[in-house]
């Protein structure tokens, strides 16, 4: 595996998934892993699963170790970016279930057809259009702002593909959940379960998970509180579970 | 002071304010006192305050302590009920600051001018409307099923009420947190500010304490966690001082 300047390989510590990422650029965080671990239990075996916003492709690489998905479709609009995450794939062997192709979102009429897809998994930019001073040729910020996309485009995008039933999951920022909740049922897909996550016990929620079903009835189950530090400073449980090698 | 059959006068441990409780109807709970808790901040001298679904009239009559509103007008559908809430007002002696008027909610226009209000609180049925088997007849099926109004008809009947920037303060159950937020932005009272209810620290959230602007900017601030219980039973600090006596 030959690595550009400022990429490094990283152990996933999960059934011997590795990842490519660059120093320089966006790394994968903690809520990429928590959205995966949100989603799994939702996919079912031979799913056809797209991952939006895939950046480094942690999310599909995990979703290939923990579902038995038949096809995972991971979408990304930064060719540099892509080219690293297709050699993530390759050094993962997985390139049977795992594609990953460098389009905007908006364009995947071609790649995608209409109410095909099981399941969609997003970790989206979380700054919304004009807020705060950005540059926006820099490859990090379009990671992080909605730049080549925004919230509502992600939402649109995924009511078009999702079949009837299929889910949407996404993590966002808490101060984003009005918009999240607001353009899910606008774009009927309903919001059946969310999942707020904290800091700790006495912090307001800074991340959501949120689940919406396409053409899904009204009803939302409010999830038990993930807390991700204990008052000692350690991880909890709960998050260790989501790190647990298995 | 005259009672009627199965009423009862409840101190509410606060400045010297009772209320009168019918024990075979409606009575209020927790949740009502954490909403007069919640609004109280936001409500300002001289302000024009209206409590929708008044009930008891439990908000309006804790707002007359906790705040300088100027007056506080609270409207209740079920004439037998006002009639009993008249009595807690004229018992209060806060009659010069606090009408109790028998009327639909959704036939306000002659008694409140479109823009004139300054602050409203709710503590709305909480069941949707056809959901499980109801009495439509009776008094606290009425209190807890949309049965003479839904959230929509209420936040419509809000955003029609409230100057620019004035806010709706309400209380809800958390299964319900996608149609409070979604009819809020729909009728532009932005949701600005959200408290998640939990019963203890362990539990979902099971009720949502939000505030809507009218003509408001998207941004929402979540609020610290309200949970209600410690481990050993006994309520938490924070309850404690929303039921403090000051």
């Amino acid at each position: 595996m030959e690595l550009e300047k400022d990429e490094r390989i990283d152990d996933l510590q999960y059934k011997g998934l590795k990842i490519i990422q660059n120093e320089k650029e966006f790394c994968f965080g903690i809520d990429a892993v928590m959205l995966a671990n949100f989603a799994k239990s939702g996919i079912k075996e031979n799913s056809y699963v797209v991952d939006l916003c895939t950046g480094t492709g942690i999310i599909a690489i995990l979703l290939s170790g923990k579902t038995k998905a038949k096809k995972i479709l991971g979408v990304e609009i930064q060719e540099k970016i892509v080219k690293m995450t297709k050699k993530s794939v390759e050094m993962n062997n997985i390139g049977d279930r795992v594609e990953i192709i460098c389009k905007d979102l908006k364009k995947l009429k071609d790649d995608v057809p209409s109410g095909t897809v099981d399941a969609i998994t997003v970790n989206p930019p979380y700054q919304a259009k004009n807020t705060g001073i950005v540059n926006e040729r820099d490859s990090k910020t379009i990671a992080r702002h909605e730049i080549s996309c925004t919230l509502e485009d992600i939402i649109i995008e995924s009511a078009r593909e999702l079949k009837s039933g299929g889910s949407l999951y996404m993590v966002h920022k808490a101060e984003r959940l009005v918009d999240v909740l607001f353009y899910m049922r606008k774009y009927k897909l309903e919001p059946k379960r969310i999942r707020f996550v904290h800091p700790n016990e006495n912090t307001a929620p800074n991340l959501i998970l949120v689940e919406g079903v396409r053409s899904g009835r009204p009803f939302l189950k409010v999830e038990k509180p993930l807390y991700v530090y204990k008052d000692d400073g350690d991880y909890t449980d709960d998050i260790k579970e989501i790190y647990e090698v298995k």
